[in-house]
């Protein structure tokens, strides 16, 4: 089964083939000679994953699968939610987003937050939405160099260190997106079978 | 869990209360108030029950399933596929749409078909689809007078008589709306446990 993952971010990328060891493999965008802009403009992650997968497979005819990701902070009502990629602005800055975030979260005791994944899988025709959820908490202030975007601030439950203090394993052990790639894994096979 | 059923197709309404027995009840759009006509404009399944259940979404907020259901023979391309319920025409009359498909099969060797039932499940925001396929054969003439839609002309694979003369019991054992059913039965079973 040749499945296309519809993303341009090189990081979530390699996250995810990190996820998928040898599980099952994917083309990249790129793979396919896929080059059109594909926008996020709704207001929730199934949606935006949803429009993601169809538009490529609306264009291509190939199957694939689209993920959206958000970071939701109790304190903040769920901001910076399904916008965290864009928080501080269109430019996806990960440090003025967690800039932001710090700013907006200066005195809270609440520091409650949960990253969430949703897949979307689009296979001969028919959609399957997978979601994943980690748990934890916001850190005051950055620690660790690894992974990318909040992870330097995000402190999963029954850790001690921020995602970005540890190894890709190790965080790939736990999140969200793991979660939800174990679903989709899991329903692959059952097709298989 | 409550769950509205998206249908204005009272045969649909009391087939799947059939198949679901006591495993879950689920809600009618008029128990909800909801009189809006919902479109099927799209060429597939997939899409037109994704349109059904979105609709119904978006408008109350409620849980929901939408299913769509065609009837698809070999020899006509498959003909009448997503057209099943109105392809003599907009009036959806059974009787005008078994005459068409009889008389575009007349000389026909080959009379494999086969029903398909695609489902989509709203729930808290996620989409899941699920499919249930059930083969056999088109029949010369119309026999029996139970069921809806083709049943009079639809031979299941291993059996000798039509949909129509089966039971309720008989037919929703081995139906393509069964298989779909039982698969998001399964499902909603996991996200309970």
């Amino acid at each position: 089964m040749e499945l296309v993952f519809c993303t341009g971010n090189s990081h979530k990328l390699s996250e995810v083939a990190n996820i998928l060891g040898d599980d099952f493999s994917f083309l990249t965008l790129t793979d396919i000679g896929y080059y059109d802009e594909i926008p996020e403009p709704y207001n929730t992650l199934e949606e935006n994953s949803l429009a993601k997968a169809q538009q490529v497979y609306k264009q291509t005819g190939k199957d694939c699968f689209a993920e959206d990701t958000g970071l939701f902070i109790e304190a903040l009502n769920g901001e910076p939610g399904v916008f965290s990629a864009r928080y501080a602005g269109q430019s996806s800055d990960s440090l003025r987003n967690i800039e932001k975030v710090l700013e907006k979260l200066k005195g809270h005791k609440n520091r409650a937050a949960y990253f969430k994944t949703i897949i979307t899988l689009m296979i001969k025709g028919m959609i399957v939405q997978f979601s994943g959820q980690c748990n934890g908490m916001i850190s005051e202030r950055t620690s660790g160099v690894k992974g990318f975007g909040y992870d330097p601030i995000f402190i999963p439950e029954g850790s001690e260190k921020s995602f970005a203090e540890q190894s890709p394993e190790e965080k790939n052990a736990v999140s969200h997106r793991r979660k939800a790639f174990d679903a989709m894994s899991k329903y692959l096979h059952t097709l298989n079978s």
